[in-house]
């Protein structure tokens, strides 16, 4: 068994006024690292200049990454930082800007080529790193990967690096607020991806699934709320929580083929990324149930669920309907998926004919 | 909500010769830190210096510390690690070398009075430190703090700072295979006491008492061998799990009333740390019952228990006999007791009169 996960988790309302001195641990010049409106429209943008400011602490702001960031917006994030001489990064946002500010700390300090960005090598050396989500369902704010958009592969790929564990997560569920019932659906689905795909890893361990159980269990209790279009607070605090622990399950295990085949949908059908994962579930868990029954049984238990057929249904009572994917498309989203170290992080070994098939009765 | 837990661990049969990297990484020249004995007994010595030597490192041993651990030990210690110029510590044995272990690797980096020594300010740097435990029972290979004897102020008292973090912890469960049956039930209660002391503390927060829950409960299955005498290796390897479980635990949320009180009876009487901390534990949920019934009821719960009595039962099976402790003396523990910054930190406020009380009724 191994785990780590060395990220500073500091939750609740209130909660970056509340710890305003931590940002002044970190330096004295910040960057700002998030898309152009949603941190103004909920405030955290707000919050995080208020206790920056109540620091004396300058900052600067590169609010220019888009949903699904690119390589090309994390070099230019980076040279930001190098001329302004940013002593930290703070990334506010949903998984892309976060995972956007992770590889800007990191290009900050050392000149990593394009070609060698997803190597998995680099110098022991990077920005300290605090994250902000204002989504519940990533979980990058206490994960070490970085998801961006590679157009040379046609398909997101990772940064995976010990070394981009942000060193504080500030999870307050008030900027979750101001979400669309849309967006806090999908995302906590891709959340309940990442903690189902956890524990149908080969990594996965007993702190791992005990995370993940509890991740599970919680998103489940909201599935009601999520249906019904009207989420509490209490509820959006429950789910901002459970995506940190899907974020800490995963940074153990890594994920599955749900993943590895979603991202297709993303990059070429420009479907949610949650959104992908959840149309996918349904029969990937179907697939494994044939090898490991006693294991999805036990998925389905933590969701006071019995069969598969109940979770698919859940699934499109929640997700808005997609378009029909061509068998063409199929055969080359498939390749694609089978090329990803995904696939083969699976307890059970997905084959390409496998692969297919989910995508056949999925989309 | 604050969490941190930035120590990796790896856990594992062979687990260190499996990672003998892992070491490479800080240095090339380590100070082992352990006890005189136990370490060459159990095997955990050699596999740490074979793994050493597989990497082509240097290494010294300081094998001077003893149960419950004085500041002149660390001092002492601390010199030779300037010496000797080493890179990083690599505490082995139970909680006392590992404790000394951590005073040490910050003594080795800085000059700190032993009139400060306990303050909680320190410059920000360390050496590295691995942890070996070979007890399953303080937990201290993934805590913040290290307990030493003070005889200025008779009792134990704590370097606590997220600084003595170790870096890596490496379980591997065959050590404690030779511990006699005495030392595995009393590092097993005194693990169990972390778990229940943290879910009664002001600081309990969502992830700890999930740490904790899943910690009691390992434990409590574990009971009937260790009444039994007979401790299975896979159990050994839960208790180890479970102990580690509950050192995150209390890095969270400090331990309690029980910790404090216990203090007395190790420094004066000699009574083992766990040991001390299970003949309190009983009288003290007795205590914390009148004030919040449902939380006791739970955590009883978690060990197959309905009421507080069956717990006791199960301690003075467990747990050896002890000799009466004098009302003078009663007098004077609960004083010191009342000094610690462990009773404010209990959901329940306890009085002077209520921690005489629990040591009336106890011991």
């Amino acid at each position: 068994m191994n785990f780590l996960m060395p990220t500073e988790i500091v939750m609740g309302r209130e909660c970056i006024r509340e710890n305003a001195s931590i940002f002044a641990r970190y330096g004295k010049k910040a960057m700002l690292v998030t898309g152009e409106r949603s941190a103004r429209q909920n405030g955290s943008q707000a919050d995080v200049i208020a206790a920056l400011e109540s620091q004396g602490m300058e900052y600067i702001v590169f609010d220019r990454i888009m949903a699904n960031p690119t390589v090309d917006i994390v070099y230019e994030g980076a040279i930001q930082a190098r001329e302004n001489a940013v002593q930290f990064i703070i990334g506010i946002g949903g998984g892309s800007p976060m995972d956007a500010a992770k590889v800007i700390a990191l290009l900050a300090t050392q000149d990593i080529s394009r070609e060698n960005l997803f190597g998995g090598v680099y110098e022991n050396r990077i920005l300290p790193m605090i994250m902000v989500p204002t989504t519940a369902g990533s979980g990058s704010e206490v994960t070490k990967y970085a998801i961006l958009t590679n157009d040379v592969t046609q398909t997101k790929i990772s940064v995976a690096t010990p070394l981009i564990f942000p060193n504080v997560a500030m999870l307050d569920a008030k900027y979750t607020e101001t979400l669309t019932i849309k967006t806090t659906v999908n995302t906590a689905i891709d959340a309940l991806s990442h903690s189902i795909e956890g524990m149908l890893s080969k990594r996965a361990n007993a702190i791992s699934n005990l995370l993940a159980k509890e991740s599970i269990r919680i998103i489940a209790e909201c599935f009601k709320e999520l249906e019904s279009g009207q989420v509490s607070n209490v509820s959006r605090e429950r789910l901002l929580y459970a995506s940190s622990l899907g974020g800490m399950v995963i940074s153990q295990t890594g994920t599955v083929a749900v993943h590895a085949m979603g991202y297709s949908l993303t990059y070429f059908k420009n479907i949610d990324h949650g959104h992908a994962n959840g149309l996918l579930m349904g029969e990937f868990l179907n697939y494994i149930k044939e090898f490991e029954p006693d294991l999805i049984a036990e998925i389905l238990s933590f969701m006071n669920m019995n069969v598969i057929d109940e979770f698919k249904e859940k699934m499109e009572t929640l997700l808005e309907k997609t378009e029909k994917i061509t068998g063409e498309e199929i055969e080359q989203y498939s390749k694609t998926a089978m090329k990803t170290g995904h696939i083969a992080n699976c307890i059970v070994t997905l084959d390409f004919e496998g692969v297919k098939r989910i995508y056949e009765k999925s989309v």
